[in-house]
């Protein structure tokens, strides 16, 4: 794919890092906002006042529907004002109150804080090993292939915006599509682990205890609710991570060569339950801790990498730092690839959707039919994503549809458009067993016309 | 269970089958509505103009906020506006327009309509048994037990309020939950494969359609999205219904004594993957196609079933009224649940979930645990639900939650309260292996204190 693609991405993690506003600003502007919008359309009011007056008159359907609206908009601001964030630690409330009193230095806020994703976990080989061979009947195995867990999060409250939790939920049908076809396990994590590994730290705890409690799943698939699959077909070619325990798209050039904050995408990747893991994440969690440690991590990582503005350490930035500057400890075990889409950056590939049905089919995972069309920057669950809402919107709706169609075709079904949620059938209704068709025609082309 | 929850249960269908308006009064009204509560907000703006002028002057983050409400609220319009209904048919129209002209009788539309759900199958076991015999590397079992596929549907579109596809989400992880813990496969439809049985009759073309391309799935469960698993422990007790091909909740003297339309609730059920069932949805489906023909069938139904106020067919009232009406043919094949919640009502559940963790555990799956708690007449993705949004959301609130724990303890975590999003850590942390303590202590108490 090449750096065209690789250097596409640079206007990414700006966005998809963008330092975020404290969960009461937002709510506070969010008030404002309603009222805001009120207030111009007082005008429109005024413009059409027959049909406003029409309206006010209150016909009881109206009334109810209006009951109905104010309930759920009261309901939505009691559900946002419960979710005021945690309190901050008393180091936080030192460093912030009283910066210039005692200049912390980032290993002595480390050091003081003493953050930890968990107890030392020293033997998980040998002990993983010993559970496994007593409970025979839950091998790491499934029909001869490794145990994967893919694992996918979203927030516990609603969504900002009324789209986001729609396409939340159209993000996950098309998780369990592409799992039930290859029989993969999905655990959708509602939960925060650890109030000190938040935001786009939350992974961390999370996959941590995931492999302390499946010690029969081989990897953990982390997938960020913001990807969608986008070739059923395509399988991870397991086979070639033999040898290794952490599988990230990214580019090793602008990793050692240029040190970019952006060399890798953390939102997509696959860790080996072993103990080289617990290693790398207690490494990896160091910066994340929120406070203190977490903004003294982020102006080191700013200094250090290439691109990075200036806000607190997110778990990307942390990771490429951590394997740039302990390259020889841990970069035998991890496989950088770019060889299929297991990222691909959606602004290069959401257009060309019709041109790939044209020419190609797919199985392919690459820039011909991308495995995985990731939604970096559109933050579709929140408001300050950094490209147009309707543009991101409409680009998940035809990449869910792209995909949708892959699953509809086994049925003889497809969208009408890859814009359109409706489907129109494509295929004569047959009296006849059709599974063999879909277990092997996974990877014939797809005409909806 | 006996008869008080039966009873209890009389209130729901009218709520569930309350006669929809049609997409565009919806729409209009939803409009309409828009401007009501604007007018409404007039008021309080005088009162407070204070206020609304700070927020007037629109500071950079609150315009940026508005521009963004502003879109997505027009991206939901131009949905919305997308999702007109279907063309209506010849017959309709002619019977609509000019029911004067000619009484169409159900008999004479149902000739003259001539609907199906697809070709006639009339070979299916042999055929699904070669398919099986020929293919054994994909069994009808899965591990000794029959292999189960759970089928659950909704909208394309966003939701009508902006909670609805909040819930959906949630009832989907839930079900996630579920079937990842019983090895059961998920398909989470958004697509309607016939244009003649729409709304709640859309499971039948899909459930077919399933049948005849997954010939290893020995089980079709239906669950509607307002249905949520409370008892994670609970397995069904397959072994009983080896002798039957229909498992739906209900009451026997409610169907053959009362011809109650209530009698049976068939927003779960299971069918078996066999002949018998597809010669039982063609029957069914004969009351099912849009227009003329429904119509006139709900004419027969609300003329036959005690207590069905006067609307067009439905889905539980048809199939309610087969069984009374041709009980010799069917009823052999049909068992009939009530010795656990297959289906709850949630009303007189979800209030005592507290006493339930202080005095039973998971795996009962009645009154002291229900296995599903189904949300009947709440429409969480509609504005016409029968009981207030307010009940409705807090209860689906606790029940996701009620289940949650169930999963959470394997990880160590409850949430802190039932209404609570947020999670608390229950158990001290470790470094052992723990998926034993997950496979075998599922029907342990729920402790989040």
């Amino acid at each position: 794919m090449g750096l065209k693609n690789g250097s596409s991405r640079v206007s990414l993690p700006t966005s998809r890092y963008r330092v975020p506003r404290s969960r009461q600003q937002i709510q506070k502007t969010f008030s404002n906002v309603k009222l805001t919008i009120l207030c111009g359309f007082v005008t429109i009011l005024v413009l059409r006042g027959t049909i406003g007056l029409g309206s006010i008159t209150g016909s009881a359907p109206a009334s109810e529907d209006q009951k109905v609206m104010e309930d759920i908009d009261r309901i939505l601001r009691e559900i946002r004002s419960d979710s005021e964030p945690e309190a901050e630690d008393s180091f936080t409330v030192l460093y912030h109150g009283n910066s210039n009193n005692h200049n912390w230095t980032y290993a002595e806020a480390v050091e003081a804080m003493n953050f930890s994703l968990g107890p030392k976990i020293s033997d998980w080989d040998h002990q993983r090993q010993l559970s496994l061979t007593e409970n025979p009947h839950f091998p790491n195995q499934v029909s001869g292939k490794p145990r994967i867990l893919l694992l996918t999060g979203s927030p516990p409250n609603p969504c900002d915006n009324s789209l986001g939790d729609h396409y939340l939920l159209k993000s996950t049908k098309n998780k369990i599509d592409y799992c039930r076809l290859l029989g993969i396990e999905i655990i959708h994590s509602m939960a925060s682990f650890d109030k000190d590994f938040t935001g786009y730290w939350v992974k961390l705890p999370i996959i941590r205890r995931l492999m302390l409690s499946h010690p029969e799943v081989e990897w953990i698939w982390w997938m960020d609710s913001d990807a969608i699959f986008t070739d059923m077909a395509f399988e991870l070619p397991l086979e070639k991570y033999k040898d290794h325990n952490l599988i990230i798209h990214g580019y090793p050039n602008l990793l050692f060569e240029e040190h970019s904050w952006i060399a890798l995408n953390d939102g997509i990747f696959l860790i080996r339950n072993c103990q080289w893991s617990f290693d790398l994440m207690d490494a990896w969690a160091t910066m994340g801790p929120k406070g203190i440690v977490r903004d003294l991590a982020g102006k080191i990582l700013t200094a250090n990498l290439k691109g990075r503005p200036a806000f607190e350490a997110d778990d990307q930035s942390a990771l490429i730092y951590l394997l740039i500057s302990q390259q020889d400890k841990w970069m035998d075990k991890v496989y950088i690839e770019n060889s299929y889409y297991l990222h691909g950056f959606w602004s290069g590939l959401v257009d060309k959707y019709e041109e790939m049905m044209a020419k190609y089919h797919p199985g392919l995972g690459d820039d011909r039919w991308p495995f995985i069309t990731h939604f970096v920057g559109c933050k579709p669950c929140g408001l300050y994503g950094d490209y147009p809402i309707e543009r991101c919107l409409n680009s998940m709706e035809r990449a869910f549809n792209f995909a949708d169609n892959q699953i509809l075709r086994l049925y003889g079904f497809a969208h009408e458009d890859l814009l359109n949620p409706k489907v129109k059938r494509v295929q004569g209704q047959t009296t006849d067993p059709l599974w063999v068709k879909e277990k092997h025609d996974m990877t014939a082309k797809i005409v909806i016309d």
